[in-house]
């Protein structure tokens, strides 16, 4: 069949120079590899590369581009801090990868208002810091931050560590500018606690991988600063004990957690020798990262207190306070620790009710178990969200892919059976694109499908992204 | 220019009556007058007869209908409470009147998981009630909750009273089963704090007024209930001062209200009147209703004494603790209070940023005064949500109309500067229609009638509320 796309061809690639400038469009042999994969893919050793590369300065220019690309109908790809892990970012047909690096400055802080205007691709960390320096919080807190980009965690719509209590990246967006797929410039939303003046797409862009606008310009809202924010360490005999304990703190009334991170006693050993320190006071174990905040010492003080009531009551080995900086790098770079002694290995992002968790503990031993792999575990428990690495175990490496794929099929079932989904935070992207049209009920898949066609008639956005709106795009 | 709907003949009313039973459709002079108007639409003595009523009994009912209803090109307007203030549960084309009240049913409650699963005419009221029943909260609390149903709150993306500390109704809602304008049913959504699988569509039917599916079923959340919810009066020499104080109150760290209602003098004066009891202690003026939450006995002496420590800095008459019952059943009734005096006046819904009342009410004032008008004000100020009626004052009743219309372009105007939209949760229907088409960006209203088109592509359902997609049907 014939491709819907057409090619860059040399005239095609003067056209475009002339919309950004010569300096700002790269091709063929100039185009770095990087552009080729995301953080996910590069592991998986896939690699699809654009025809060129165009780094846009600002929105009129992207609105140029797309104009463009609907007349020749080139696939526009938007990049961000390529640090995405389902491959949203990578251009599997070819055509443009547009690179917003340009567009990252902090326009503007209300301190008063508790808002912050960005650029696309202002770094999350950036912006995090920023919102430190003026006495405030911006409450996303992807554990990627210091290399991913805001509006790439608005694609994704990411969790992040404080989900818990302030909610998902597209909680923290009062208003995105967006350029359409047909090169429209468009302010959605506003910086309103409430609207009901027509449909809110700002939650529907949210979260749609870059399939149905390209971000250019973000309101963000920003939450007060609690002066002490406390982590602990909570220790338990085994992960089943770990998530039944996370239940009981969500249920008490007083604690009001921010984050709640589940991580295995593997993980936390690995993570000891791959950051050659001693991160823990006392014993490890299957734990939970526990983060608080608190107005008072006072405060403070009772929320500690009923802490070691609860784990008095249940079986916990002990919860002890924690070096807040030590814990959360280690958190971050959890996958690195245990690369070191598993260098082959997959990942997983679902999610579940967090009351489901307990449940979906056993599951997946029981499901590791059956075909002899091993896996590590790192996760947003307080949101049933965890992370997976799913490590070949005593499985030979030849059979590791075909078994990999058996097991994700029936881990899957078993999440979704638990009321789950397949991504809490990453998103579809390639990844899941395959699992995600097995699993989803077609009717739920059809309108996603017609909303994106809606948006985007030549199917130009990002194609073959979280599905294939037909067989034509995949040829 | 013809019409695209069909009308319904007696050989099409017969099909209607195999799918539903010929007991649930009335036809002609067996349908009430309440039909052909909802709660807003009431008032203006607009008039818009269904052709027929129909009340199915579940989904499936709905789905044969919506299937039925494309073949022939009928158009069928969903109606909840008939609770709506504007217009979108009047069938503006004939057609068929869907009355949801038969599905109405509380299905179940999950204490420890803390959910609600019903059905879409449940009563609000009655949900509040179960969930209190089970120590918990659904924290949705438009205040029409005695006679509106939960679907309607959804459409509309109700906020209601406790908006400020715990969102929309939108932010309540888990699941959505609906069926599709073309007659499939869907679950959309699921029970997860986080959800990266593909389009966010559950907040895309939020606030869409029925014009993308009709809600069947909801997988509600709720909260913790707080031990101890009291409320307070806060006193004030003019309505600035009061607006004034609500940034102060959200600034503050400790406070966290879950209510911040503004209110004017004259509306709790004639409160008094209507509900022929002294509503509070102390002094009258224009006032906020403040509503917090405790867990225990000493956190709201905490709280309280904070409370006061801000009246004492700011312009404040004075803070007392009154009878809950007492001053949130007043609240909820503040437009009958009003019209004892002023039968004739109209309605506005208008929000703004939270920080931007301030602004807000000085413009309010002069514009009004502008125009020879009065205003009553009682809303959710901290949202910066707030529902005005706009009273003739010594302006003629013959030229009343006239310098309304007058009078809302420049309100409009002036909200849309300080960047604010024309409902917050009271919806555009058909009562802000072309208010809404002559502000709004037209590219944001093209991707909206996009949308719509992409779900309902033969336009049948609740056709003529938030915009017109073409010209054929204000026909």
């Amino acid at each position: 069949m014939m491709s819907r796309y057409q090619r860059l061809t040399p005239e095609r690639m003067e056209e475009i120079k002339e919309i950004v400038g010569k300096a700002q469009v790269l091709s063929e042999t100039a185009i770095p590899e990087a552009y080729a994969y995301d953080a996910g893919t590069q592991k998986t050793g896939t690699r699809d590369y654009p025809e060129a590369v165009v780094l846009p300065a600002n929105a009129g220019e992207i609105a140029a581009i797309m104009k463009w690309a609907n007349r020749h109908r080139i696939p526009v790809t938007p990049r961000g801090g390529g640090s995405g892990l389902a491959g949203g970012a990578v251009p599997v047909n070819g055509g443009i990868a547009l690179d917003l690096r340009r567009m990252n400055r902090i326009i503007h802080v209300d301190k008063a208002a508790r808002y912050m205007v960005v650029e696309p691709a202002a770094r999350t960390l950036d912006i995090q810091q920023e919102a430190n320096r003026h006495g405030l919080l911006y409450a996303g807190d992807p554990c990627s931050s210091d290399d991913c980009v805001i509006a790439g965690n608005i694609a994704t719509n990411a969790g992040g560590n404080r989900a818990v209590k302030y909610g998902v990246t597209a909680d923290q967006v009062y208003e995105l500018e967006i350029v359409t797929p047909q090169g429209e410039i468009v302010a959605l939303g506003g910086r309103l606690k409430k609207n009901s003046t027509g449909y809110g797409l700002v939650k529907l862009i949210a979260g749609s991988e870059g399939t149905l606008g390209i971000i250019t310009r973000i309101t963000l809202k920003l939450q007060k600063l609690a002066p002490l924010v406390p982590s602990f360490l909570a220790v338990f005999p085994n992960l089943p004990a770990a998530a039944d304990f996370v239940g009981a703190l969500l249920d008490d009334g007083i604690l009001d957690p921010i984050s709640l991170e589940i991580i295995d006693r593997e993980t936390l050993l690995a993570l000891e020798r791959y950051r050659q320190d001693k991160l823990f006071v006392g014993q490890i174990g299957d734990a939970l990262i526990i983060q608080l905040e608190a107005a008072t010492e006072a405060e403070l003080a009772q929320k500690r207190q009923r802490l070691q009531e609860i784990a008095a009551s249940r079986q916990c080995l002990g919860v002890d306070a924690v070096n807040s900086e030590k814990i959360w790098q280690a958190r971050r770079v959890w996958g690195k620790g245990i690369e070191m002694d598993h260098p082959v290995g997959a990942s997983d992002d679902i999610v579940v009710p967090v009351d489901a968790l307990v449940a979906l503990i056993p599951v997946l031993e029981k499901l590791v178990a059956e075909f002899h792999f091993e896996f590590r575990i790192a996760g947003h428990a307080g949101d049933g969200n965890v992370h997976l690495r799913i490590l070949p175990g005593t499985v030979p490496l030849p059979e590791w892919e075909g078994k990999l794929q058996e097991f994700r099929k029936k881990l899957y079932a078993a999440v979704y059976t638990l009321g789950g989904r397949l991504s809490g935070e990453h998103g579809i992207g390639i990844k899941r694109k395959q699992a995600l049209r097995e699993i989803i009920n077609p009717v739920e898949l059809e309108l996603m499908k017609s909303v994106k066609k809606a948006f985007d008639p030549h199917l130009i956005l990002n194609p073959g992204k979280i599905f294939d709106v037909d067989t034509e795009e995949t040829v």
